[in-house]
């Protein structure tokens, strides 16, 4: 069983397959900051909800973007556990048993009590969003409008009660599976931007910007 | 408001922003059907946790795959109500100002009391999962033990309550911010495989099949 660490909790220590968990806070960190979208689960009346939210990393915080107006905002507010999981695949691993085989991934997840920003706080937050979710388009966007500041919330979740867990690498069949003359191996997998497609309303002539070519991956 | 189908309910009625709610069952086929992971919301003594979880649909329900010996697993068999979330990310909206900014993405959320299976169904519903996962394998792959398929679980979750949420096409941008001299679009998002990667365990000359040649996409 591997140990919790300062920052983990027993409810945080994984124990299935535990050579699998990650206890170094780089790679928490280097996880939540390849991804764009968190899933977030909620319980209300002991149901639990899981739905996608835009996320960035602000340091210590992760940040969880949404509308004021929305049923999980409000239940993000109530001062309610949440659990925010980021999930980024790597691969399909084909063993030489479907028994044996697997993914490659690398899996955070957040436990905590999200508090919601304001004022500057909130602002800032939205910059730090906005930076990660469409770098460079900061400077060239049209700022935000203070009915428009009002009506977006961004809560933050502590990151103090986590945990991760990873696989990489080839399958780990059985020695005496190794000598069939099967191939097995792994397929990778990678999210990455395609060619950009302008908006049919944009004035002619308005090139796609190079921060936004830059995204390509 | 989106009125609720017959197999939705209340707890699946899209509130927030109701024209993306999607009640097209074969939109939910769709996205569980494009996805390997969901991300599987449990309760634990009120607090929520969201673990990724190898998916594959069959029909009306939605297999769920793990670990005989999990923690997850073990909750998933207590009779408790459960949340498994599919999310596909299409692509990053850039709208003129960031509050318009927003994802291309469709959602699937299934609500429900997982049921665990035995026998015949289980191991009917592991081949389901070797197809969905590693399309073509099953011909070919070392077939399942007894001790192995004692060692695995399955959980089936009926598509019965369950919501789509999807966004698509370009910003939703007021017309006073069209005229703005501004790039303004959609950057498509696609998940692909790689060039696989054979097990340097694998005997000289096996060469990659062309069924798994045939995932790139």
């Amino acid at each position: 069983m591997t140990r919790p660490r300062g920052d983990h909790s027993d409810r945080t220590t994984v124990r299935r397959i535990p050579h699998l968990a990650v206890t170094d806070r780089g790679v928490l960190e280097a996880i939540l900051d390849a991804a764009l979208v968190a899933h977030v689960g909620i319980v209300d009346d002991g149901q639990p909800y899981v739905l996608p939210m835009a996320c960035a990393r602000d340091d210590d915080k992760l940040l969880l973007h949404g509308s004021t107006a929305s049923r999980l905002m409000r239940h993000l507010d109530s001062g309610q556990p949440v659990c925010a999981t980021v999930t980024l695949l790597d691969g399909v691993v084909v063993a030489r048993s479907a028994f044996n085989s697997s993914m490659n991934y690398r899996s955070a997840m957040v436990l905590g009590i999200p508090q919601m920003l304001d004022g500057e706080q909130k602002a800032r937050a939205l910059e730090v969003l906005t930076d990660h979710l469409t770098p460079g388009r900061r400077s060239q966007a049209r700022p935000t409008r203070d009915n428009e500041m009002r009506a977006t919330t961004v809560a933050a979740l502590p990151l103090t009660e986590w945990s991760v867990k990873a696989r990489s690498g080839p399958p780990d069949d059985p020695d005496e599976d190794r000598d069939l003359p099967l191939w097995a191996g792994v397929v990778p997998l990678a999210e990455g931007f395609a060619e950009p497609e302008t908006d049919p309303s944009c004035p002619p002539g308005v090139d796609v910007p190079d921060y936004v070519m830059a995204w390509r991956r």
